[in-house]
């Protein structure tokens, strides 16, 4: 199987909401970009988070194996820094090999889920 | 790091639903333009509202600082007029540097939330 | 304003459920194809819905005025045939002018709406 | 009509629940990936699926007719394995005819629904 995807995406949606009604790990307030790497060889990507009224913070380093798929859970960064609650953010990924990258969140602030998703923005 | 994007967006869907059972800010029925500006410039947008079966209405102007986002709240837009609700629209914007959109809705007519999003249509 | 998007677009999901419980007509369960024309000529779109288990129907004749937006119920199509509920279905759209088109499905099987977007895939 | 569409797909996101409040074959959680073959020949595609920590698995083998959609259930996968549930997972879809392929997920994981959709990354 050839790579497959591109080097650089783009995700403008980010908020991780800090109110939830389940302490359930899988049903916590999150964001998540789910990367899969088809190719043979160990993809490094740098992430970038943007935001609104302050400086980019980054590269946070994610390492996604050949064949392999990582999804990434925005609430668990934290090095240089977490990603703080309740804020608008943005997200870029710049990979040294072609990945393909899906932005979701799942929002438990009220009683009952809520879920979305979209293929992010690429190019490179 | 490159500036990432393209410099026209459209958002076929656009629709903000007049009831909502909650008065909390982050939880009133909303749309919103997630706009990203990973360049160096500002980026200066014209955003266009078309509608069913009227005029469109615009341009709003909005402005991008370098390296930031902006979540663009529908309902907040004033000048040249407010986006009425509970009506069909859509949404075009034209921007002087490459810019990223990502669209979302959080839907709150009922008790529950619901939330839907896709990265926007682009050209340029 | 140059026109914007394409000519073909497609949407693989297709479904609308039969039941729901709301009788209010935005809250009925039902999918919608939204179709932006930015351009200055009316757009003549040619809809064409596929299933799993028979021939295409079609095709469904719509016009987008120019510089407006039509959100097109799939439930509200009758001409040549209705679209069937709780049955897969897909659709395509071949427009004479370029068009911009996104797809949501509303879902009020249960008590509470879940909603959901995709710009549609397209080329041409 | 042209066959729509291109022969590589990618989905990054997978993850089925194991819980459910229904016993309604519509309503158990999750995962689609909507195919739409709108050629004049038949579409062979071989589904691969790829993990965080174990090696991928496939190809699964899947036939869509020519002008026929296929609403394919992940949780209906058998050969060569099941999908796992409560599962990190992605997909890859490779066709020898031009298709279009859209993912969806309905998560009734709490008493009511969520749903989200995304035309998938193509290339090829």
């Amino acid at each position: 199987m050839q790579a497959i995807g591109r080097t650089v995406w783009a995700i403008p949606e980010g908020y991780i909401p800090s109110k939830g009604v389940s302490s359930e790990h899988a049903l916590i307030s999150h964001e998540t970009a789910c990367l899969l790497n088809t190719g043979v060889k160990e993809a490094k990507v740098e992430l970038t988070i943007y935001f609104a009224d302050r400086e980019p913070v980054g590269p946070y380093r994610i390492t996604v194996p050949p064949q392999r798929t990582l999804h990434l859970r925005f609430n668990d960064l934290s090095d240089p820094a977490p990603v703080p609650k309740d804020t608008d953010y943005a997200s870029v990924f710049v990979s040294d090999e072609p990945i393909v990258v899906q932005h979701t969140r799942l929002d438990s602030r009220m009683a009952e889920i809520a879920i979305m998703s979209t293929v992010a923005y690429s190019q490179g």
